[in-house]
Formats: structure tokens, sequence, C-alpha cells
């Protein structure tokens, strides 16, 4: 088995290392050389120096495995891609696109009889130890064919792998995960903030969280994790309170929004991201107007800044 | 090490086999017999025939634990036992009480140098195996005298159990707990009713959540529990789509209001809960009416009943 990866970043290379150690033949390129050079020492993956010679290293009938950043660069590997391969080779994108690209893209590259696998990954720096979470869209026969790297990657041979449908499903799927993850985060954010607002008691974030991981409803991976930093420190004074967004949770609201079905908790955990970010609050100052411009109450002056 | 238990129901029964089976002397009353009966044929546990008697039955200083349905019952309950009890006995209250009634039952019976202990229990039907979450709060006296009994409802001696602080901290934890809850079980259904509602895939949610059990961010016990009905049955056809709830949602959401601590999901995770009783929807007749008042819009004629 072998396969050739395109993205070295945090999931690229450890997937590589996993699949290393899984005995399959990795081939690697990233833009960055240092990221190559490192798993070419380290995990014995064999260095290319562009897509075009990644794809000659392969021989065919290839597979092309894309761990990027979703959007323009990703458009583009596949792009490059489509031109380079031959009929039969397949093109895996691991990353987190939008499942509607990936359908399109999918259509590009069967118009050139190359196949297309939509595989979402879950598991983030955790996967290297633990495996991925893999849910794959594509054609009965893409999926057979990629399945025993699959096996590698998944937690084990028989488990966290499942062929959601056609093409577009994988991503697809990968987005509701995530959707959901959003809305789990912030309940429980939510729920220790308020334990962190009784001034009156002392409660200890990090003895709750940890009793809670053994036995309670509420256990879960996340809340693993979440015990794990709070006893490390429970103030959080040293972190912004800002929240980035790779997508994925606004395209859930966006499929809830075009089909008609209520996810108010998804879409509130992702207003609740912007608002982290909006430090101007235009809208708390209009508010702040209109209080005052109907009943008189009096407007905080901005802090200086 | 022995305790009373007044009220058999689903969680005080499990309880109480598994302290028997920490060899724990238990003496049980509940206003079913036939709950009692089944203990002290099962489980070898002593019946008593009245909070009375079953006071009568322990020597002093005693535990007595209660495991029955917060509001009217559980007061009614604490009315009693502070008639009956003796200074230096300790009444432990392991249901989901609201944390300020228990503050307030506290200085009731402190007034009588009775102890109050708040336990949130956590585990549900599955505690008997898999051993209890506990949240308490109690003084550092009264929690050491129950601890070897915690220990042994706890999944093991060390894990957990947290003494949360004083008086109503461990039923305050309890509620935040259940809030979290009900935000996570949301964005769960949320997500996977995004996923039923593609009727040009079918996608297995067995399948999928089966999956993402293993190595996924999403993992939690909510969602083994979730992929386990759901490999029986994903229609759900038979299940009337009415949610209970027991009132720590609602008093996780006035603590936010009262302390103005933003908790946008947990609050819309209660809202979709009243929702989902509200077949009358008195709210959409009038958007519907109101949407024909200003737009012309047609209304549709409501159901026959």
């Amino acid at each position: 088995m072998q396969l050739g990866m395109i993205g070295l970043g945090r999931m690229g290379a450890n997937m590589t290392r996993r699949l290393r150690a899984g005995d399959v033949g990795v081939a690697g390129f990233d833009r960055n050389p240092a990221a190559v050079q490192e798993l070419v020492a380290e995990a014995g993956m064999r260095a290319a120096q562009s897509t075009e010679a990644l794809v000659g290293q392969l021989a065919p009938p290839r597979v092309l495995w894309l761990m990027l950043p979703a959007g323009d660069i990703t458009e583009s590997a596949i792009g490059d891609l489509a031109d380079l391969l031959a009929p039969g080779d397949i093109v895996v994108d691991g990353g987190n696109a939008w499942y509607r690209d990936s359908m399109r893209r999918s259509a590009l590259l069967a118009a050139r009889d190359i196949e297309f696998v939509d595989a979402g990954v879950s598991g983030g720096i955790w996967g290297l130890e633990n495996g991925y979470a893999l849910m794959v869209g594509g054609s009965d026969a893409a999926f057979a064919r990629v399945l025993p790297l699959l096996r590698i990657l998944a937690p084990a041979p028989d488990r966290g792998l499942v062929h959601t449908g056609p093409v577009g499903s994988g991503h697809f799927v990968k987005m509701i995960h995530n959707g959901i993850e959003y809305g789990m985060m912030q309940a429980y954010a939510e729920g220790l903030a308020l334990m962190q607002g009784r001034d009156d008691w002392t409660l200890d974030l990090a003895a709750i969280t940890e009793a809670w991981r053994h036995g309670s409803v509420v256990q879960s991976w996340l809340l693993d994790l979440t015990a794990g930093f709070l006893a490390r420190d429970q103030a959080l004074a040293g972190v912004q309170p800002y929240v980035q967004d790779s997508g994925e949770g606004r395209w859930t609201a966006i499929e809830a929004i075009e089909r008609g079905i209520p996810a108010p908790v998804i879409s509130a955990a992702l207003m609740a991201r912007f608002a982290s970010r909006d430090s101007g609050n235009y809208t708390a100052r209009l508010l702040a107007m209109m209080r005052q411009a109907f009943g008189g109450h009096a407007t905080l002056p901005a802090a200086e800044e």
C-alpha cells in the first residue's frame, strides 16, 4: 500500500506518521520544506519537491490524499491534480471542505475519469495515538480501494469508520459533526461560566469537571480535555476571549436555514463565537442609545482605546 | 456502616443495591410496599413501614438518605425528619432539589442540630453498574461522615466524587450539570435531524453515530446511548415528539437571568423542550395571522382535531 500526501500540517503530518507506523509507503509534499524533511527523517516518508514530482513518484493507479486548508488552497491543489493524474487515480480530500465544493470538484475530476473521495476526519492532535474517526463519501469502488488505508487511520480496523454514501456525504457528515461540537462546547462553557460566576462560593471547576468525567451523564472526551486544562489553570486570565471558527458551524447553520430545519442551539453557539470577536459591539452601543432615547437611561462612556 | 434510604424508585432502588453490594446495612422505606419487598428479597435490605419506623430502626447518629422527587414530596419528608431525628443525625438529599430549597431546608434542620448534605447524583439507570457521579455540598464534618458511603456509590473510591463546598453547592453543581446536559442533547439532536432531513441521500444515523463513538471530537456517553437506540430503530416513528423536563434546566436558565450571565445555548435547549409540548402553538398562529395582516399571505386551515 502506498499513497501521496499533500499537506503536512498538524493533521497531515500525524496521519503520515500513523500510516507509516502501519507500513504504508507515503510520499509527501508540503509548501514548507521543513515539514517535509521532518517526516523524512522521523517517519521514513519519501519527499517530493512539488505536486508534479509527487505524482511522478507514485505508480498508477494512484491515491493522492489532501490535508489542506479548505477553500482556495484545496481548490487549487485539486485543479493541479486534475491535470497531472491519470484515469483510475483517486483523490481523497481529508480536509474540512464544504460538501458542495466537494461535489463540484468530484464532477470536475470525474470528467477525466479520476475518482474523488471526501473523507471527513476527526480526532485533532490526538488522532496519531488514538486513531481518527472517518466519515467517507464516494463510490463503492473508490471506497473499497482506499479502505485498507482508512483502516490504518481509524482507531481500529472495525471502528470509527463509516462509508456515508455518495460523494459529498462524507464532508456533509463531518460538517454536522462539527456543528454538534460547537453546541456541546458552548453548553459546557456556559455551565462552567455560571459556576465561575458564584462569588459567594469558590467552586473548584477542575475538581468538579474531574468528578463529572466518571459516572455522570455529561461525561465526554471534550470534558476530559476540559478537566485537563482546568487542572492546570482555571482562571484562564491569560487567554483572550476570542473564538475562531473554521467554517463548519456556518455551513451547518446555512444547511438548517436552507432546509427550514430548526437548529437553534447550533446557530446560537455559532453566533456566540461571532460575538466573542465583536469587540466594537456596535449592537450593544445601539441598544444603549435606544434605551436612552425612549427612557432617558444614561449611557456609559466608551473605554479609552 | 448503615443508612436509611427513603424513596426506592429507579434511583433509590439501584443505589440501595449498590450500597448493599458494598456491605452497607440499608433500612429502606417507600410508599410503594412492592418496591420495599423487592429490595428485601433481592438485596437483603431491612424493610421499614414508615419514616418513623425507619428512624427507629437506626442507631444514632443516623444517616437518612432521601431519593425522592423534588418539590413537595421532598419538602414533606424533610419536615417529618426534622421532628423525628436527633441532634447529630444527618439528612442527605440525593434528589434533584433546587439548591435554594436545599439551603433553606438545611437552616431548618440546623436549628435542631441536624446536619444536611445536598448530594447531586448523576448516572441514571446505569449507576448501579458504573457507579454514580456525586457532587456533594455540606460542612466538612458532615461530608467526612458520609464519605465512606459516597465512596461506595461512586464509580471508584477516588473517582466521580467531589465535595463542592457548603450546603447548596452540591445541588447547584448538579443543576449546572443538567443544564449542560440539555445543551449537549439538543446539539446532538439538531445535528442528527439535519442528517435525517437529507432526502437525497439515505444517511445511516446508526452507522454514523457508531463511527463517531471512536476517535471523534463528539464522542461521549450520551452518544454511546444514542448510537445504541438508533441501532435498534432510527425512524423513531413510535416516539411522540414530546420532551419533559425535571426543572434543572429551568433553574439553570433562572440562574443565568438573575446573575446576568449569558447562557444562550442552555436557554434555547430548554425553550426547544417547551416548544415540543406546545401542540397548540398559539405563537405560530399569531405569526401566520400577522403575515396575513401586513402582507396578505394566506394562512392554512387548522388540522381537524
